[in-house]
């Protein structure tokens, strides 16, 4: 008999979200799943940890009695109190989302669903992210959970590369139009921001963020190119940033 | 007569933090200054922004009347909303800091001074980030603000590589002790993170993240060689997270 596999759930969209109970209907199926996700939305909280107030968990019984916390930090917080607090020991593997809407590209940088999974290659843990490119709160997961289902086997079978996790896309189009799954590299693309700004009730400003999304760059072979031609995109994700080629460009930098 | 060069700086320990004020007092001899600084600490945010909240910007005269606003929002808000709303365009250089506290090594993904530099790059914008290896709220920034500003000059002077930002930590030693500048890549460091139990009036449990950082990866080239050696570390860092290494050797995975 194999050993069953200890697999640790969050996502960004709160743990109501639909989205993180499509992932775990998958996850039940490969192993022990406990989930400890955010109590409320945490979308656009990038790698943010809570250092200046306390973290709460919650015990709830939301996934048919599978053990599972809200956590009222950050997904990356999520993740850190789940293997140090909650499993106080290392789970197989990490699954974050499935996330509403897009975390393609440059969008990487600042989701919470896969700063969750980056935080996990940082504990050395294989973890995955999952977005499916549809906002809608109440959005279709089933393509989503079909390809999810067949790589989280194949990443469980495999000798998964070290300090790595994935970032998983899944087109917003019926399963059957979908061609495949497509390995990529992050797509460069970019939010043109604007602020909407407003006048409260005593006249004072305040501004929300906005924003168009620009995908200047669609080549072949990046995660852009691969959904808008049908394909799944699984870009490996590191979280070493420097630019190795600058190390000599930049050389005499030293000499400043 | 050389045009003069718009300068946008901001940090994460907040506007009233001592350091940024050391670091306005370099960039105001190298043109104007625009400062817009998160209104409280906000270490540790990373990359996140603000979706969920509308943001304030409020006016004040804190630079000996030079232009700065404190912003309700995260580092990478700042910077947006410095650009966009603000500026109302593209400033010459976008200047972070001076950190209270290391940023070496995979503390730049933690580190909202890293962050808004990072979100400099991905604006395109020539990007610096400086920290201190020192979290004294009175700490002695003599040495860092003299390297921030060779350091400063030098990128003004050269056609800065696109899409990039540097990683700037000064270690906490004596400026006479500093032996120079290295460039460097990222180390493999990581948080042995533990949790803090507490009760509160309540009896009902709250954390406190704690941690000990481990720094397994003091090899010859890395920031936290050079910085145990009394150099100042230089990180030429980018933002594409893709492990291109990895396109080729999970391939197979697309077969899944």
């Amino acid at each position: 008999m194999t050993e069953q596999k200890l697999i640790l759930v969050t996502n960004d969209d709160g743990i109501h979200a639909k989205g993180i109970h499509a992932l775990v209907s998958v996850a039940k199926k490969m192993g022990r799943v406990v989930v400890v996700a955010p109590d409320k939305p945490q979308s656009g909280m990038g790698h943010a940890i809570t250092i200046h107030h306390p973290l709460r968990i919650k015990k709830l019984t939301l996934f048919d009695g599978m053990e599972a916390y809200s956590c009222s930090g950050t997904p990356v917080d999520c993740v850190k109190l789940g293997i140090y607090e909650v499993l106080q020991g290392v789970p197989d593997l990490i699954l974050s989302g499935i996330n509403h809407g897009e975390n393609s590209s440059t969008n990487v940088l600042y989701s919470g669903t896969m700063s969750a999974a980056i935080e996990g290659a940082m504990e050395n843990i294989p973890s995955i992210g999952f977005s499916l490119c549809d906002y809608n709160a109440d959005a279709d997961f089933s393509a989503a959970v079909h390809f999810a289902e067949r790589l989280i086997q194949y990443v469980l079978k495999i000798d998964f590369p070290s300090r790595l996790c994935l970032n998983v896309n899944i087109p917003n189009i019926p399963k059957v139009k979908i061609k495949g799954i497509k390995i990529c590299s992050q797509a460069h693309a970019y939010w043109a921001d604007r602020f909407e700004k407003r006048l409260d009730q005593f006249g004072e400003a305040y501004y929300w963020l906005m924003g168009d999304f620009i995908d200047q760059d669609q080549g072949v072979g990046t995660d852009l190119h691969a959904l808008k031609n049908g394909f799944v995109s699984v870009v490996p994700t590191h979280f070493d940033l420097t630019a190795h080629a600058h190390l000599t460009t930049l050389k005499n930098l030293e000499n400043a």
